[in-house]
């Protein structure tokens, strides 16, 4: 089975890698923006060869992964359209899935029923094939997202592809995911490049910063993540980060009144809440 | 040098093990609300003997030191004036320093003038005397807030002291304190707590949380720490948790009309001088 890999960042680059180690796939052919990716995946022993174009990773593959940021998948689905070999199946690994599904729908026409999205839920703070690992996805939850008009074979074929990563696949609807990525991902991200920025703006911000300690590290890790990356995934889920980002703005108005009032009680019972609630989610590390 | 500890949680055990264990300490007698946490000091050798009462573990010291919540100092400062040595120096560990320090002029008279309180910048995700260590502040900021009334003698003992603990002496003011604090840790916490209950709140928070990230939990960390402890702080720093609050809450909406408005430069503006300015801050992790 011949792969196209189209973006060989710490996502493409770590899936083409597992799911070779797993011999479910072959050959790879990557093919990156700056060829230097590429090249760095032959290096790895992640690729065969490195593309130069779209076209030519493309054309003689089974199976094209898309692995680019959400603004530009659209782009991408275009170009992979018009060479798209008749069988092959498409996915993609976009952290939001109403916006990108519906570029798919548009871009691949009839071969969308050979297409089907999987989001794994992996990362790190480290970006790019540099921080590639073929063992990235174990244990962590891939989401299928199966739409009208997407074939069972092509939804099969790349849950397959995915469970071999060592990866769980969960489904849900394109609805359902958007919203609750929104709430558990996008928000706090927002939150957390808000909150940086509010302290950044401060007169004596250098000296507040100075006396950041475990818990501001902790809190604000998720900001040193890409701004480009979020600030697409914001907007194209923008729908559903605005109505995660009210609720939790009358959370926060409701605890203001509470610290404003003096309400020890009203104050207890949320952070109580919180704090029993978030004791049940296993505090697991970012690998390092 | 003989000091009575009043509190033996994470943070004064841990402070008089080290200061033991750099010899600026002879002896400790430790006092707890709850006996065993004293009796468990004895245990692992941080003291010499568990007083049942204040009033013993204070009557034969050269220094108290006072490490309970917040909420609880006022009276703790009450019963040690009745009892203490005329030459004794009192201090205490509270994270808040304006409120703090009115308790401690108010309750402590003329001993105001050998009182200096030092907060040190530490703590983890466990508390209680189980989790303490004696190099817990090696490398580790410790404020020191003199003020009005405070004897330099005092100050100065106090400094010597934490410094023995391995941690660097920072002086500041009380404002300063209390305005730096609320920015870099008590809003965090109140965040955290917030946005973990907002959460829990939607109808399918189960299922939402089961798809929580690497970037939630260490996100929502903070918020796996004492609701009490956390609810007092913001409440005895109600002015400038306030304060901060509202500048954040003025980010939030920048960054809602920034999302809602499709305003992409606008959004990568404040995202990436956030993460620019965050990837300047090492990434410590806890010590696990």
């Amino acid at each position: 089975m011949r792969l196209a890999l189209i973006g060989c960042g710490l996502i493409g680059a770590s899936a083409a890698w597992a799911m070779r180690r797993a011999k479910a796939v072959d050959t790879v052919f990557a093919y990156n923006r700056h060829m230097e990716s590429a090249l760095k995946a032959v290096e790895l022993g992640i690729a065969e060869r490195a593309s130069p174009t779209i076209a030519e990773a493309v054309r003689e593959a089974d199976a094209v992964l898309i692995a680019v940021p959400v603004k530009a998948m659209k782009a991408i689905f275009e170009q992979v359209a018009e060479v798209l070999p008749p069988d092959a199946y498409v996915s993609d690994v976009g952290s939001v899935r109403g916006s990108v599904v519906a570029d798919a729908r548009a871009a691949l026409g009839e071969a969308f029923c050979r297409y089907a999205p999987i989001h794994p839920i992996a990362g790190g703070e480290k970006m790019g094939i540099d921080a590639a690992r073929a063992d990235l996805f174990v244990g962590t939850n891939a989401i299928s997202t199966p739409d009208d008009g997407m074939g069972d074979d092509a939804v099969q074929f790349w849950e397959n592809l995915w469970s071999a990563t060592g990866s769980k696949i969960v489904r849900m609807s394109v609805e359902e995911h958007d919203s609750i990525f929104a709430s558990v991902s996008h928000l706090p991200h927002v939150l957390a490049f808000g909150y940086v920025d509010a302290i950044a703006r401060l007169p004596d911000a250098e000296r507040r910063f100075t006396f950041a300690g475990p818990g501001f590290k902790d809190f604000t890790r998720i900001a040193a993540s890409s701004s480009a990356m979020w600030r697409d995934i914001c907007l194209t889920n923008r729908a559903q980060v605005l109505a995660q980002l009210d609720h939790f703005t009358e959370k926060i108005a409701e605890l203001r009144a509470a610290i404003e009032g003096g309400d020890a009680e009203g104050l207890d019972r949320i952070f109580e809440r919180a704090a029993s609630r978030r004791r049940l989610i296993i505090n697991s590390k970012r690998p390092s």
